[in-house]
């Protein structure tokens, strides 16, 4: 099974880390095939941002799904998540909606921790589009910097001191039985920070490739019907060969 | 007041009926600029077209909101809305969300009418993403082409039929007391079929002329905190210089 | 344009202060009529004030409506709101409700700050009433007695200190992206204090007059069928005649 | 114990059958005092009449509810109801909250079914407002006039099968568990069509009876803080005698 | 009258005490037998013990509801409700049930205080299976063991202070308007500490009573159709045989 | 990898559908052991006997789930889910929860089938109970009777029409993009009947040990507070050996 792994933004550290996330969930036979970006935000960090990374997702998996067996967006937004199934006819998974299927499995309500206060509306906003607010114990954000986040060890210690302290708030205030880290920096300290923490941590990435894994054995047909099926035969300029191509195709 | 009306679309014809619906709401005083979209979906009528046409919007806005007092989004899925609101100064309104905001003043339920069944799950997505699930009385999806909406008399007369058919329906068996024509083709329809219904039909793109003018009247300041506000002096790569331009700003 | 303003209160200072607040916002050629309770309670304090008004409102607007192009509800509780609309042919506009349509175009969520802790239930349910809900970010109340809001000027620095203060509690606590101010008195804070505060500070009776405006320039027909069409030939007893020859008038 | 019965509506065949309703489920020593209001609306068919009835309802109960040990509210959009708790000190129930609390204990969800099409909405909001919406199975009207209702025994008939169809419709396409008869003429029929009906007939005045008087053995005492406690002290004017007492007097 | 109370629990000072509790509330004329589990948790602390113990109320009504006119579940999570109300022919009214549904009718907002922390969540759970979560103002949950509760005097002092300190976090963080203890040993404080507090303190034994009552005198029929009606000659192996026969029964 | 398959049920016949059905979609190297329950209903049908089941459930789990890791429950109303995963230290998962949760990586929303019409009000509640109300576009039920199901090829070949018509109906009416077939006897028509229709049928069980084996891999630990945490040291009575021990074991 070869596994595609799409981050939109242009930054090749992050495609690192969520390579890195997906290897440690991945089964033995698996392939990985992660890519980056050729055009759009740096880091999506704002609503402008994802808005524009969704044209790069579709670019991505345009250029790099045939072959594939599913396809994992790498992007903790989920950008551009249901326009993706309905181009593609293999699983697509996002992480944070994988995060949060597989979180509904052990915990009855869920809190999310990302970095940015500005982004938690976003989130909750995309826990809601999954119908899935119910299950959401609360968001919670951080405010480091990237350094604070990459940085030197006193600054990755205090990073990883805010994630502890803002996970057991999520815990002890709002009653979350499992906490999903969102975002790639965050999520890849999901592992270290386990042990210190009472509830489940979540890493999208690993959830995403166990989904993925799962959803491609189910081996489920397309529909044929529906706001998620083929369209075929539809006219795109401007874009690359590749995209114009997928959507032109005809079912 | 100058407002801008943005039809991501490749399609003249649609951004003209636009700006003929506009300009019947239009005060005196206000001044019209339709602009149309250079590269992308020739017309959105899928989950992945409407995906694509994010960057569209945002490069249009980019190229053309210096200048104007508020922007109009003149494409019934509101597509790039809040991403919008995120990078302009001015006051930006969406056709759907205007027709339910108008409407939400003289009916308790609203039907929304549109074109193409695979649509329909959208705009309840959209309607819900808005928080107005409440006050949404139904949808209902027709299955014209665009000869039937466009071609001979006997075409448009058996589209104008359906319409108010499927009208009647949202009304009697869905309860709404308002309907809410969505989509460029379909919006221009309101005028002339309104004699024929028993409530009253929303034109989107005049209800977000309407508002777009009281908005841009009240002069609220931008916020400096939350998920709408300036983000300032963001990276992006591989777009027009206006757009990269207007994402690398300080506020 | 002819806008008639209703305070169903006795209290003259309230019915001044709503017409302040809407000549702001009045288009130039905007003529303001402004009305106040012959009877009922001197001010809305409770559920059973908020009642008893009811009838007070639609007498006034039995009285004075006629020859106006709009109506709106100078009572932040929108008392009668939806009966106004059954009986009368021209638009009509609550306060609040205006400040939640108007703020829904630039916050997600929108706080609400009033004054009396036993008023924050009211508020609650009237926006959920509106099916607004998931658009409020919270409500926030203050303990101001009428002399704190309209006394010696060390009085109002106090009662704006703590406007001010409340209105950063549902910013920070709540996330709120805009915060409106319910109440008379404390929505004619709003000008004054919006420089202290980074999101925009909504004044319903200013909303509501830009909606007025927006909603009589749209020049929706009235339904003829449903819960808020004209009921035609009703009669009431023991009211004043205009109001019994309101109910009493066939479509 | 005594137990007020309060029709707002000047009819008074109305409280007739409120009444007769009310002393099929009233305890053996349970005493019933059923007044008419003596302004406002002949019947309440409108949102405006509802509105205007308030008044009237508060009336009432100034002047006949010293004395009681308990309020039925027999008008089923149940008008002023939180109103009247907040005024009295006894406790207050409405024929339509009634039926739906006591419904819940033997279905899981409720149908509703009263008389006029525009009442529909009404009767929906009234069931969200109460918060239990996910109870209700569905709300269907029927058209019949005042002759149909009390006229021959023809048109009785007539009626009767309108309102056994109509229940039917509730229990096989909504799932209706329970059916609730509202509105006054219509509830009288619960009796006579239960042998017809394959699930329990509610009727709202017999509940509200029921639940009053269990209601008055709790002895609940009333809360001193929140938005249902005294208020005290109020002015209001232009009123009856009673009214401005009732408003007026300290806790 | 004759009320079956029925604890699951073997845990017989549980039964006294809900037993007590019943007979403030219940008629002069209402006789009440309570029964306890006989196989089972001891103590229902958990989703696991709340499971098995369905079988014991199931068990236990089996073998006493015959000749009983009404049955109250003394048993907080309202375990096997539904069930017992498909399989008996009698009402059944569940503790937590009838408090929240007599507290509905003087509170807009019920505060839920129990005991043990991870019982909140099924606390808010029952609650939202209801389709009451709109009118659960928050849940708070203590710490108390059983010595602390059934200790010495200064040990149930302590616990008292410790409920009256959370019933006050209820109404002032979460704006309760009346508190529901939860839990035997829990409510059985609510005659007691009542004074203390500013708004009704509910104890679901007494209401279960009261509506208990109230529902046997309504004498309403049972569904033919629908999820709550009979099944009739079910067959079940290696239970009692009373229970047995009780599933085997032909309607 | 070793899965238990438990079937409370008495129905060996039942138990033997999971198990092929399982084999389908098992990885080649899992191992499967179904287990049958020994006492309880011999089929669940109604509310009651799903109360029973619990018991069944948490017996089987007891006696089986050592040596195990993972459970599937095989029972379509996932009968003591959340009980099973407090219980055991090995990842749960429900045939219909998994059939909802891998849906809706497929589809906006999905339709419910299932046999008897007594039967749709629990599946309803139980998408509710986990949060996924919004994704469930409608339930239909039909009223095959066993010999229909299992009987002559003609039955067969009638039972496969009525499910594909009804299928349909969620397609057409309620705009299902996936169809849930629940219930052991209907999901085993899955693949026969899936060419027939154009949305992915889902089947529960391959859905749920697809989920299992995933959840197995992502080895997430289990939390050590909150309501699924393991309670330890419970004491139970008049149950197997092997269920008191695993409510009696200290964590």
């Amino acid at each position: 099974m070869k596994i595609l792994l799409v981050n939109p933004n242009l930054t090749q550290a992050v495609t690192d880390a969520v390579l890195a996330a997906a290897r440690v969930r991945a089964a033995p036979g698996t392939e990985l095939l992660a890519v980056t970006g050729s055009f759009g935000p740096a880091v999506i960090g704002s609503r402008a941002e994802n808005a524009l990374a969704q044209h790069g997702v579709l670019d991505l998996v345009a250029r790099h799904a045939p072959g594939c067996d599913a396809v994992v967006l790498g992007v903790s937004l989920d950008t551009a998540l249901w326009a993706c199934r309905e181009l593609l006819d293999i699983p697509v998974v996002g992480m944070t909606e994988a995060g949060l299927l597989c979180g509904a499995t052990v915990a009855t309500r869920i809190g999310l921790l990302t970095n940015g206060a500005r982004m938690g509306p976003l989130y909750r906003e995309l826990v809601q589009s999954y119908g899935l607010g119910e299950r959401l114990a609360g968001v919670e954000t951080l405010a480091l910097t990237p350094q604070q986040m990459v940085g030197s060890p006193q600054d990755i210690q205090a990073a990883q001191d805010a994630v502890v302290a803002a996970a057991h708030t999520l815990i002890e205030r709002d009653g979350a039985e499992a906490v999903l880290l969102a975002g790639a920096a965050m999520a890849s300290m999901a592992e270290a920070l386990q042990p210190q923490l009472p509830v489940p941590l979540l890493d999208g990435v690993g959830c995403a490739v166990a989904l993925a894994q799962a959803m491609a054995g189910l081996r489920l047909p397309r529909a044929r019907v529906g706001s998620v099926s083929p369209t075929g035969g539809r006219s795109v300029q401007g874009v690359s060969p590749a995209l114009a191509q997928l959507f032109g195709r005809t079912a």
